[in-house]
């Protein structure tokens, strides 16, 4: 049966790659208000492909862009169910200037490379998908498993409506496993399945002093300069060997195994190439641990930025008023988002002195997310990446956060599996993002085997 | 003699009040290079009413803005010689809409306030000085010591000519006292001579990491983050007494002596009032010291700004690539500019991790200035304050700096006055900047009798 819909893929390569054109010429930016219609209309555009392939398929109105709905089941007695999630929305497209065509024009180069806003993040991820379920479908092959789609269109915006929707249609969305191309490959000829992402808190910092800004000479060393202690504040939240000195902020975090530690040295992690891609002068980081391990397995904490009084050309002698700095932690398993805000929260108001006025803003917060090892789920999607991509995958973990994983963990019971496919410099938020076109094919025939291992590995 | 001048200035009060108006009607703004013409037309309305007065006045061309340069000699041998600075520039308006009537256009309420942007600084204050040597010429009366000017146009931009100017005219400005008001009384009611000023040094520290922006999940804690590493350095400019932690900052401190401390606790300062102006919710500072002894007598380091990533609307996770920050120290007797900017500096190329670009950028740099306690001009100028303004003066410092100061003492090897009468919140720099019209009367009485004092005590 798998065979046969692959090689309906096959013969239908070129009209995939029409369709993948055809999905990114809509500008769906979902944080630009102009764009309101475009998001509506990408979201039927969605819709319709979701119905091509032979799906129940619905645009679901939310309290912001809609989400697009699909289902099609298996006629199995008792097969299980498999809930793909993605987004149709896409970053801004920021300085056009910087692109060699338009973000909204896809073109693809002599190299195979598919440039266009979304191409990696997540259209042409998400799309692979649904062109597997149109080649089961149109290859006149029963489904091995129910299969459903979530596509939402607030992704790039921090989900907003994403949890509250999953809360509320727990029925619809039950499901054994979830899969999201949304994750990147280890490295460009070396696939990957990512297993764990890190959870974030976000915090905004306002420091208040004097009302209005002083002269520094007339007034400096009289009232405490906000500036100077945001800057305190933001510094004793390390210690001098790069931890994060917040008290009880490690007591939850689940130590690395030994296994782990062994699977990651064996990676053929280029440091001297990833320094290079940062551009700093050296790598760093909290002491004891490798990159890779600070990177995908411990928590880090970094202001985001930061903003008090003059910063114009030359000279300004004052004490600002007010300072302000974001900062985010990211955690790891089993750190939770709320508790750890809570010590976030309680180290800054203890540590700020009674001399200046303190707000903290709450813009985000997730939990981390991992996929237990002996997941059977996560077998099957090694086994349908392996054979699709030609190389064995390694399994990985991200430095980002997905805060929509522990969600269906939690509503829905389900484990996530991340079989992202995009190049790890697909420019995915920057200009010329892109996607190569035989990674895109091999997306396809890797969804179209996942369905068949997921069958197989859950009726082992 | 002084009698029948002070009769001059009283009978013409009402001419002398049009004069200032004429004078505050002149935008003279020198930070904007629209007022090139006005600052031109400003010099030579100066050195007019210097002719008026019977000098021999003239406008100098410098790089910048011009100075303007009157003389007048007694005809007694062996005459003292007083050199009068003052500047004819003021600070822009800022926002129009926060002044009650224009900035440019003075008027009078019935608390005899006179409103305008340089009321109180300088034009205001210089002119009382202009208008004393009118009343001596015009009343018919011989000068008790020779006279000079030296009205200069760039202040409120830092004075980037003076002392080039300074240094390469020593003998057309050798002087025995430097006499400036552009300072303050001590309270509305309470007039003050100020007998020292800090000195300052302007850093800007500019901290670069990555090549651009990074994405704080994927690059967390593996570089590291300009705003982190920022807030580090300026954190330890400190110690937890409010100290500046900088090896051998206070070397060069000459410690308050007891008598100083002793005057300064006699004052009726009042923190309560103080702190209220501010706005803070409290005062702080270094240990041990008092509010005004910190503000007048101690040295203190105050962040101006810092900026560095995001500071938009929300939340955005990055690793910022750069991080600045402008910094200014406030120096007392007897540190030197040049070798706590050397201090400084070392200190925080030390304690800059290797992982991040450093680079230091000078803006600014002035020595303190203290008058010796027992120099003659002090009692003399306290003898005239106090005559003039029917209280005695109280003997105070200023937490502000006056770079020429040091250089009129290095250059010319002469001692500074400071007499100035403007009100403490004469809101100087900001929206509705005022001289009450009985100060500036005040202010002329005590410029006639300043110069015979003068000649008193330095023939004693």
């Amino acid at each position: 049966v798998v065979p046969k819909v692959l090689a309906y893929a096959e013969r239908h390569r070129n009209a995939n790659i029409e369709r993948l054109f055809e999905f990114l010429r809509l500008p769906s930016v979902s944080a630009q208000i102009e764009h309101g219609e475009d998001m509506l209309r990408t979201a039927h555009w969605v819709s319709d492909a979701m119905a091509d392939a032979g799906m129940d398929a619905r645009v679901i109105e939310t309290d912001g862009h809609p989400v697009v709905y699909g289902e099609r089941r298996s006629p199995k007695a008792k097969a299980p169910t498999v809930l793909i999630y993605g987004h149709y929305d896409v970053q801004p497209p920021g300085v056009e200037s910087l692109w060699t065509k338009p973000a909204f024009h896809p073109w693809i180069d002599s190299a195979g490379r598919v440039y266009a806003r979304g191409a990696a993040d997540d259209k042409g991820q998400l799309l692979a998908h649904v062109l597997a379920l149109d080649a089961w479908h149109n290859a006149g092959e029963d489904l091995p498993v129910n299969v459903k789609f979530l596509i939402e269109g607030e992704e790039e915006v921090g989900s907003p409506n994403i949890a509250p929707f999953v809360e509320k249609h727990p029925q619809m969305l039950a499901c054994d496993y979830v899969v999201i191309s949304d994750t990147a490959k280890f490295s460009s000829d070396l696939p990957a399945v990512t297993y764990g992402t890190k959870g974030l808190i976000y915090r905004e910092i306002i420091v208040s002093g004097p009302r209005q800004d002083l002269h520094s000479g007339h007034y400096g060393g009289t009232v405490a300069n906000p500036v100077n202690v945001l800057a305190q504040l933001i510094a004793a939240m390390h210690d001098d060997k790069g931890r994060i000195a917040i008290p009880g902020f490690y007591d939850s975090v689940r130590p690395l195994s030994d296994e782990e530690r062994a699977a990651w040295k064996a990676l053929a992690f280029d440091e001297g190439h990833y320094l290079n891609e940062t551009g700093s002068p050296q790598l760093t980081g909290e002491r004891g641990f490798t990159t890779l391990e600070r990177m995908w397995g411990r928590p880090t904490l970094d202001a985001n930025g930061m903003v008090g009084g003059y910063h114009g050309e030359g000279a300004s002698t004052i004490i600002p008023a007010v300072a302000a700095a974001k900062v985010s932690v990211r955690l790891v398993p089993d750190q939770q988002a709320e508790a750890i805000g809570q010590l976030f929260d309680d180290f800054v108001y203890e540590k700020c002195p009674s001399s200046v006025v303190l707000e903290i803003r709450s813009h985000a917060a997730a939990d981390p997310y991992i996929c237990p090892a002996d997941c059977p789920g996560l077998h099957a999607a090694k086994a349908a990446v392996a054979k699709s991509f030609g190389r064995e995958p390694v399994l990985i973990r991200e430095g980002g956060s997905l805060p929509v994983l522990p969600t269906f963990k939690r509503v829905l019971g389900a484990e996530s599996l991340l079989v992202g496919f995009c190049d790890p410099n697909s420019n995915a938020h920057g200009p010329n993002e892109f996607l190569h076109k035989k990674d895109f094919e091999a997306g396809i025939r890797m969804s179209i085997r996942l369905l068949d291992e997921l069958d197989q590995a859950m009726n082992s």
